[in-house]
């Protein structure tokens, strides 16, 4: 870093770029100095916005300033890789938005750029920086839900249909990231089936199941056809149940003191507890600017981000493995961690 | 039937029993005669309710009685095949509950003997009664959804466990007779994965996938583990989409004008269209007494019940198939009805 | 008390004797020996659910019934009066619907002959056996919500229209018994407007407001004119709020940790708390069997009812004031206990 | 106006100013170009936002500057007539921030002023442009509802207090406006009682009703105090009721068809009509933007505004009788509207 402030370079002006120049602008500590994309258009949007900001569509320009320390891939999945490789050999420290890359290769490719560099590389999972997500990490940690059987989830919504990947690609690095970061754990398999209904050869409907050595199983529903947006996620312990619903503008976490004591066939009644419902406060915070200012503080203390590579290739493995087994009928994929040298 | 009411008589004064009788008891054309239970407790408790009804141990007494004219089996699923046959050979109408037999091979053999004895076979799956149910249903066949492209169920709460069977038996036949009403066909596959939690061989979370030959998927999320009971079936149609939500006081089925209208990807956000939602009145009869209804006057008028065994075997060919599924790892199952003659 | 169990005679089976019949049948220590009710019809039906219980025409079999313990008075209001003091003149224990009376004056005498008998008075306000508003009670009594400010209800629904009296007085009472419960004070002032919309002078909307001593303000909206039925009481207390939701079914009470800490002009912002959020777990009881086991428990014990005669009293009297000020255009008006000698 | 465009100055730069700087400069047709504030601070706040406006201490700049259209009074009330009437000497079209005043002659005088000028003035009363308030105009308008009997609206939060006037001055300016909108008619009678509980003599809590000349009512709860933001209106007419719940992502608007068809003694739940809920689809447009261009269509076509200076006394007028009536014990206190010459 080559100053007091992290200077920011973002590669990327669609949908997503414009958030993180926002809240790269907001954190302390950082500044966005230069955005770059290869459609004018947009960076005149960008820029209607964000005057003090320079555009370009040449990225290679943001790439050999060297007043600039971070580079922020926020482009196609495809270009994730070649991005990332470029930006880790001008010697920045990258931030690639979720998920990490297509594949596993490209994805271990992205990590290995950055560890021969001695850079910082962190993954957009911004999930797992959303206040009440870390809430729900922080009861499972503590031991409140006991041991987790399981998660169920619901994400589904009406679009936005993409057209080069399936719903999997497009909602599923969320799960899994959440559901990773909630166990601390691995999946040793996957299943997924789906559906293609308004494209022909792409998945807008898929159900997603993890299998995980502890014998927890994750499981999500994720669309792009549904009458109303739900973001909700069940995690049922073996003392407690909670549910984050993260539509709920006051209770997003909620915590059931309810669950099964000791089955006995004499009292069946008796066996099920039903207990308190107790909805901790959930800081307001956006999750996007959590994130960002993780990034700048590890950067600037050298720290390993709560999302880095490795994260966002056992994410993209979920998913690798996921597809597959959406190609081959849902049937069970096994997922074998390579060996690490 | 010996007179102007249908005579009834009840095998099983279980948890479900007294219901039957306390329905039948409130139906015109009918009345219940006796009701025989192995255990003299619960025929005590049963007669302290109803001192009208005559209570025996021994069920070959209502088998026996000329005045009954119909009998109902209420008792555990693999008494289900043996006692219909006796009381198809001693001349009666039969109602069975839900799940008519815990094999499809058992389950057509009471075909058989109905067929055989030429008296009214109907299987209790009383949610294909439920006037929500039957109002999807008119929605469905009225074309208002457009093609139905998917299904998605949540049917979860918190126990009642079973000792003898999984949740797929307990709550699937639910979601396979509603589905199979609704969408008029029958699944050419099924997969079915699921996890034990509190007893060791018995599981009590399951996800099941069925897939239709219209290219139609329907998918429940079936749990005894859950911190609120869910009775929650949406249906995405390329027209438009509905929510039966089973547990809504006043708006248990809504209309959705939702849905993407021509894919573009010029002017993505409008491609989806976020209209107007409809909630029809829905007549709050008791579904269990529309059914027992319904039974009298097939009986009295010789008509094919809308859940007759048939419908009953279908059913039964679902989830066994699901819990072949089941036993390997999810596996998908064809599907193959088998030829009549 | 003649016997072991409390021999119980029940005047009025209309629409709410039966319910009293079934929660005394269900209750241990007390047997319903007979009804009286004017309407031979009326009897008919009760007897065919109840065959065991004797009906006449003339409550007076029951008040010279010496086998008889307790009456319940289940009548129109204006015969509260004159049946009570008959069965005290016969000795009885009486139990009289809510409202006690439809004027103060009659409320005090019912309250004086049961004194002079020395009998137990108790008044049919259910609420206060209410698991939920027991619940809120004890919250209050413990001091979790601090000093209580301000109680808001809505107490709604579509119909039943009465023809004999006004929403005030049919909806009334719920607030007026369960408010001072919870306030353990009484107003010294109440304020009415309302209107009448579909009976030309039947109020079936009226603004309910109580003061009380300690500054405390009662407000509730009672309505037969509304499109969904809500019961929803909330308690503002200085420490902390709570909402009692009858229509929720799993979280009746709610307790949030919110409030003003202490108002600061420069930061407005962080003057405000807005903590946790926990729902009690609350019995599923229902509160007639409750109320109905006191009442029992009153007589074989010879303690005071919860709702006593006072209590009754001093409903009766926030309604007649509530009712004068409602024809007085809402103007407040003043309630002055009475000097007891 | 001098241009195409309509070039606006905005007197106030606290809480509400930077939204109106927002939407002025998103809507098409205008320009802000210059703030005028006291506090320096604010006004480098603000540049920091928009680099491209001028901001000045001294308010007089922006009146002397030629090329400004329109002024808007975004200050403290006690401030709106003065600098209203400035801007209107100055030939300037002039949006004032609701409430138009805090008395009804500062508000009159106010009108009179922009009459004598021959200049626009507009009264933000942003909820009469919001899209689900017009739905229910609409609704109102073509007669679904019926004659409108009453409306009850609920309107709460924790804080934001005010140091220098009441929650009936915060908060009742929407339920005056939209409910004069939505009736089309004035109050002849208002009623407020209402409570102090965290400032010893700045009301936190009010319960506001309203009488018309077409029998209606309308009652309002205002308060401070709450453990939940609710902004619900429930619309009783005669023939089918809504609901307006601001709170709501996706169903704003509720119209049930529901009703009281003609009371009936002998058939008592007949009376009653609980049809079908119709929830339409209500634009997402946020009010302000609406209310933007509303002001600068008005300024350019000459037309009069939804919430004019007419529109704005109304409301003071309301708010004034109803803050007498607060002192006086919730006396009713009638409105008489001055003769017009």
């Amino acid at each position: 870093m080559t100053g007091a402030e992290l200077k920011v370079g973002i590669i990327g002006a669609g949908y997503w770029g414009p958030n993180l120049v926002r809240n790269f602008y907001e954190a302390p500590g950082a500044d966005v100095v230069a955005v770059a994309d290869l459609d004018p258009e947009r960076l005149g949007a960008l820029h209607k916005r964000f005057p003090a900001v320079r555009t370009t569509t040449d990225h290679r320009e943001l790439l050999n300033d060297p007043k600039i320390d971070a580079i922020c891939v926020v482009t196609p999945i495809s270009t994730h890789r070649p991005l990332a490789e470029e930006a880790f050999a001008a010697g920045k420290h990258v931030f690639v938005e979720k998920p990490l890359a297509g594949t596993v290769a490209d994805a271990e490719a992205i990590v290995a750029a950055a560890r021969s560099a001695g850079r910082v590389l962190m993954v957009g999972h911004t999930f797992v920086y959303n206040p009440a997500v870390t809430t729900v990490r922080g009861i499972i940690e503590r031991g409140e839900l006991g041991k987790v059987q399981y998660v169920d989830s619901q994400r589904v919504n009406l679009g936005l249909h993409q057209f080069d990947f399936n719903v999997l690609w497009d909602l599923g690095p969320h799960d899994a990231s959440i559901v990773l970061y909630w166990l601390q754990e691995q999946p040793d398999w996957v299943q997924c089936v789906g559906a293609c209904y308004v494209q022909s050869d792409i998945e807008d409907v898929v159900f997603l199941t993890m299998g995980f050595p502890s014998g927890a199983i994750a499981h999500a529903h994720l669309s792009w056809l549904a009458p109303s947006k739900l973001r909700t996620m069940t995690v049922i312990g073996d003392k407690k149940m909670a549910v984050y619903d993260d539509g709920h503008s006051s209770e997003k976490v909620k915590i059931y003191d309810h669950g099964v004591d000791k089955l006995s066939a004499d009292e069946l009644r008796r066996s099920y507890r039903s207990g308190d419902i107790h909805s901790p406060r959930v800081p307001v915070t956006e999750a996007l600017q959590l994130e960002v200012r993780h990034f700048i503080e590890c950067v600037r203390d050298g720290t390993t981000p709560r999302s880095d590579g490795e994260a966002g290739v056992r994410v993209v493995r979920v998913l690798e493995a996921a597809n597959r087994s959406l190609k081959a009928q849902g049937a069970r994929i096994a997922l074998t961690e390579p060996v690490r040298s």
